[in-house]
């Protein structure tokens, strides 16, 4: 690399000189967590025993995003910009860390990792071992809010973490593997829904290496003309940069950067200053550097450096081919440590010098710590939008509506740390009452027939629930608060976000350092079982066995049966912090059992038995339990049938909206005690379970309990089709009337009595058959049904 | 309307003229099916009488279906086009009904719903009410093979389709809404992956109407300049139409459509005659017209065509408001339905010869019916590939190489009927075998760096699952067959889509006329206990969850042990139809268990007694069951110690391989009977089940079982980092020393002749405990574990 002087050049000699040491420092301390357990400044020549037993890492993708780290240090410096780095592509881990670390973050987070040598070979040592590092980027690397585990997500995550964060620009590196993926291909149309009067700035490098593990990439094979179009249809202004030469490269990139930097805040500006007309054209950079840049060039006779070859470990069998070892140490001093790091091991100061100060290093910005930055919401007190009634359950309430009118408020108080996110479902969820405050956010041509859309909005509708749940993940990790509303069965289109987001809630409450952060909150509506109008695609309750599964620390299901435990619940959630809370409702307007007071109750106990709607429950002879609106309301009927048919007959309802309070209390913080669980459920008794998903939760959830063989679950056994709503609970065989026809075959002894009560469950089935066929519709007898004393 | 003659139009008046009337008949039965349930033809006056008591339906994507359906059949004929009709809007069911109804195909499948008066009644009376059809397009609709209701996936499924299908033509309708989404985002690329010599062709045509429910869509408001660049910049040429005025728009839209059907031809035959140099670039189509088209203008003041409120019924309460009765009907009469129809409701005939002839009608391609054209795998004999051995569980094979072995073998007995799909990971899965005979697919260009990659390689690697598991759908619904291999954590990515197309396969098996379609096989490798390199978001087996809780009649699960295992369960499933296999196995080298022979009466079975690994199995004292490769080996290790340390305790080695096997019969039909399930696991002894995935799964197939609380399930717990191998069944409680120690724990009387036992299983956990932490490695004594007799 020549250091030559050169009028046009971005960086003076000195700059370049120091920006490369930066670099080789990083890319030496790559090489070193890969290779070496021992003589980490290669102070003597190195052996076999200075390697690791068994290699593991990634070099690829390394220099490269070692290249973009120490170039935005030097512009955060220059600009004093606040700004977070997010790495997209898989095994970035190593990187990001070695810069930690050369900035002095590393050390002030994990003091036994010091900027000494006996500190770096703990850092080398510590990399992809157990209890140690693993090779993405993760929970305990400083300064990041992205996982690069499961890849498709830097780009909604850098976006959600920049709304409304007006002075926060996040870098995000989009790898060759990662820009395959469907949910980073579609998440580019994130700036259709940025606006700098109020947002901060994503500044997204496409960097292609060529290769993913093996295969050459897409994007790496088109040429630049067809990236720049791409780019440019979507709205952004790419720029190129491209090279295997360090020292042009950096110059190069200095450049480029610097200009995007430039751009981003004079957009940013202009906005601020005289407001936004359009959509801004906002930059991007496409980075191609060759994969495992200044690494082996040859290994074995073949090319390694710019191949797929370089993905992972670039040359292997080190403690066993004297000539592997040979390529390793050359390859090692290439980078000229004792240039970089003092006698101690210390990174020398005229390099370290190049970090910005305290907060200002990418790997100390607190917003990569949201939980320290989090505001609390201002909630509105949710008994004033209680539903009122003079007699129960005998009128029908949307009570997502309900809800909406808490959310319009909610939104109003907390003007700048609140969004919801749904895939354009806002009306049809029946949240629309927060139109009334806030509007469809779309930074676009808006015309006058739209209905609330606006730049100005802070309602997040785009469909994609894979935008709309990285968003809200990377608005809640930088502490701000959010709720993701959808229709139940497409939950399912983003479960591996919800897994991948709860292992980072779980493992970050294992780091001392990471704050609490706002839960992620899903209200799912539209459900399995009001979905006769839309068929069988629509219908799948599967998203709680999703979060059931999850860890139990950070795990949450409630289902609410109206919508004054939907108030109640839905305040517990935008309070917590850490957890994925998943409220189930259905946005229909459904019949509302319990008054406010009743509602807070039941809600803080989780569980409980419903006396108003029991028949002496007392000494019950049988427990009829539900679970969900729908599954409250055919076990309310079918109780109310009970009393009529077999009066002698003791029934005792028990609702439940807070699931995990089923677990054994070992298996679940929420699970209650034996005697609690006895309490309620008796000791004995047999128990009909109406529950709202697949039967199979319930059994899980009781595994543990004694004597759990006497629950007969009927909840969603997939069976569905276009139809009506009563059929839907007949052809999953949990109405009204098959759970009455279940009570005589589990109490024993009712054979006589049940008689009458088998005989109308029977005709009524039968009159369901006919009357759906001639009629398209539920017979009246169901279809107006209502609690009455 | 005007029929004006014009000399550049592409379009003759008189076939403008039935164009127009095939369009608005089409356009009239969508109105129908959304409003009517008598006066089909509107011989009288409508009242209210007339209208269906619940108005369902979607009717703004329904008029631009339904014009790209007519002209798509004039073209079909002109050019003797063997076409299908993949409708991507959602909810565009009806429309799809109403086209294939009026070219004769609907009415072949479903006699009922002739083609005349009553059959028009029926076909309105069926929409969207019980036991009929959904608003989507679904399994029943002639001419399908792609489910309109979870949106994103209408360019995989019609990539899918076209793979080695060389004539046949999809034309893929994208809508607004799909587009947001990131899977569809993902799959424009696919044409990087299309091989014009072997393949056939997609023609997208991206419909733009510029609202999805209420909010306007992303790409509606970016110009055509912006749309032109996005798809230049994927490989594609963009033509425009856009209008309003129906006989401009048909004349348009004619010459586009006609151009961009000649230049697939002219592509298509220039590679098949000189080869393929490089990618072609493929036409494809942006159409703007308005949301609704032809519907009511205005209704209570409010615009409705081309707004939001077109989405659904645009003119609601027809039965109380006059008014909106009378616009319904100007609406429906507006189509001049006494001009289209004959005096018995017949579709005129000289409008109806629009249509194409008997198969090449785009409802009664068997394509859509890809069963008829299924032509069984010619499978390799799978014995030629067994693992042999001297001594029994001594040697690790890779097993999945060994079946990469096999499936090179398959390549070549099935040159043009079977695919391996696979993010980027063939290598890494150890399939590399099939590099042999295959190269990685890529249409683009090709370096003399690259390692087996080509044109003509049917090994489609991309990183995207969603691309993977939509191809491998689409090829298998026009009857070819392939394996979707994956690693097990990221299969979650795509369990949407394996649901929907579960519900897919589960419907068709009661559509009678729906032929039998190979079964979408899963290979999950790369594991969660042998992600202990790459961490926790690497680390999880919910996919079975995923798979056990489709219906029973479609989900199939296997857990081969090792590979003559592996080899005998593939066999098997490779010949199967209508099934997700599901196949968990992991790629790292492994001990071997079972000779071939033993393997196949094994995998017969599915479950059964290992004697040979057994310690006086015959009235066993405890039961050790696994289902997995690691769980079987924990046990066979544990087994092992018990024989050692507590040698009069008698202990059953049960494996399960076919995890179905474990439902009660009446839940599954592959559920053993009590006999058999007695047989195997006793009548009441403890059964300590080591398993591959989430305990939870083992309760919930054992539910209905006698006496299940017996099973004491370990598993994967949602434990895990970067670690050793062995480390991962510690944190997890399953390993050997765990089972070990589970013993006593439920073997009555045992405190005494345990205590050896226990206190060499505490110390050596004890000892790796100290042992990872200074070795980064597991304690040789497990690292070298091999069974011995």
């Amino acid at each position: 690399m020549s250091f030559s002087s050169d009028s046009t050049a971005i960086l003076n000699p000195e700059e370049l000189r120091k920006i490369d040491a930066w670099w080789r420092a990083a890319n030496y301390l790559n090489v070193g967590q890969i290779y070496l357990s021992a003589n980490p400044l290669l102070r003597e020549a190195l052996t076999v025993d200075h390697v690791k037993p068994r290699l593991l890492g990634h070099w690829g993708t390394s220099p490269g995003l070692n290249l973009i780290y120490v170039h935005m240090n030097r512009l955060i410096k220059k600009y004093d910009l606040g700004a977070i780095y997010m790495a997209g592509p898989g095994h970035g881990g190593p990187a990001i860390i070695a810069n930690v670390w050369l900035e002095g973050s590393y050390s002030e987070f994990f003091p036994a990792i010091s900027n000494d040598e006996i500190g770096m070979l703990r850092l080398f040592r510590q990399f992809s071992t157990p209890g140690g590092v693993p090779s993405h980027v993760s929970v305990p690397t400083p300064g990041s809010i992205h996982e690069g585990g499961e890849l498709g997500y830097v780009l909604v995550h850098a976006f959600g973490a920049v709304m409304d964060n007006p002075d926060l620009l996040v870098t995000a590196v989009v790898g060759d593997g990662e820009s395959e993926t469907g949910p980073l291909a579609g998440s580019w149309k994130s700036i259709d829904f940025i606006n700098p009067t109020r947002d901060g700035a994503v500044l997204p490098i496409l960097h292609l290496n060529g290769y993913k593990i093996s295969g050459p990439s897409v994007w790496a094979r088109h040429n630049d003309s067809d990236l720049k179009k791409f780019f440019e249809g979507q709205g952004y202004k790419p720029s190129f940069v491209e090279g295997d030469d360090p020292a042009l490269v950096h110059q190069d990139f200095a450049g480029v950067l610097e200009a995007t930097i430039v751009e981003i805040r004079a957009i940013q500006h202009a906005a601020r200053q005289h407001g936004l007309a359009r959509r801004p054209v906002w930059p991007m950079i496409v980075l191609r550097t060759p994969k495992g840049w200044t690494g082996p060039k040859v290994v074995d006779g073949k090319p390694v450096e710019g191949t797929f070859r370089a993905h992972q470990v670039p040359v292997s069998e080190v403690k066993t081919n004297p000539e592997h070892l040979r390529i390793l140490e050359d390859w090692m001093r290439s980078y000229k440590p004792e240039e970089l790091f003092d006698e101690n091991g210390r990174f020398r100061q005229e390099y370290a010098d190049l970090a910005p100060q305290g907060d200002r290093r990418m790997g100390s910005n607190p917003h990569a710590n949201g939980g320290k930055l989090t505001v609390p919401l201002q909630l509105p007190d949710y008994n004033s939008y209680q539903v009122t009634f003079t007699e129960r359950a005998r009128e029908r309430t949307e009570s997502t509506g309900v809800l909406g009118r808490y959310l319009r408020d909610l939104y109003v108080a907390n003007p700048h740390n609140f969004r919801l996110f749904c895939p354009d479902e806002t009306n049809s969820n029946r949240l629309g009452a927060v139109f009334e405050v806030s509007d469809r956010c779309l930074v676009s041509d808006i015309i006058p027939i739209d209905d609330h859309v606006s730049h100005d909005g802070r309602v997040m509708e785009v469909l994609s629930e894979h935008c709309c749940h990285g968003w809200l993940e990377g608005y809640t990790l930088t502490g701000r608060h959010g709720l993701f509303a959808t229709y139940e069965a497409f939950a399912m289109v983003v479960d591996s976000m919800a897994i991948q987001h709860s292992k980072w809630l779980e493992h970050a409450k294992r780091v001392p350092w990471r704050a609490d952060v706002p839960s992620l909150n899903y209200l799912l509506t539209s459900t399995c079982w009001r979905n006769d109008h839309n068929g069988f695609s629509h219908q799948g309750p599967g998203f709680i066995d999703t979060i059931v599964h999850r860890k139990p620390a950070v795990a949450r299901v409630y289902l609410p049966p109206d919508a004054n435990c939907l108030l109640s619940v839905a305040d517990h959630c935008f309070r917590s912090v850490n957890y994925l809370n998943l409220i189930v409702i259905d946005k229909q307007p459904q019949l509302q059992w319990l008054t406010m007071d009743e509602a807070k109750v039941h809600c803080a106990r989780g569980a409980g038995v419903w006396d108003m709607y029991s028949h002496q429950p007392e000494d019950p002879d049988i427990v009829m339990a539900c679970a969900g609106d729908i599954p409250t309301q055919e076990t309310i009927a079918a109780v109310w049938m009970l009393r009529q048919y077999v009066p002698n007959l003791k029934v005792r309802v028990v609702n439940v909206v807070d699931l995990m309070r089923l677990c054994p209390p070992d298996r679940h913080p929420h699970g209650m005690s034996d005697v609690d669980f006895i309490d309620i459920f008796t000791a004995g008794k047999p128990v009909i379970f109406a529950f709202h998903g697949y039967p199979g939760v319930i059994h899980d959830l009781l595994h543990g309990r004694m004597a759990h063989d006497r629950f007969h679950v009927r909840g969603y056994i997939e069976e569905g089709t276009t139809t009506t709503p009563f059929d839907m609970v007949v052809l999953n065989k949990m109405s009204r009337l098959h759970l009455c026809l279940d009570v005589p075959r589990y109490v024993p002894g009712m054979l006589q009595s049940s008689s009458a009560l088998v005989a109308q469950c029977t005709a009524l089935l039968d009159q369901h058959q006919i009357y759906i066929r001639e009629h398209f519709d539920d017979i009246p007898e169901i279809k107006s049904w209502c609690w009455t004393e």
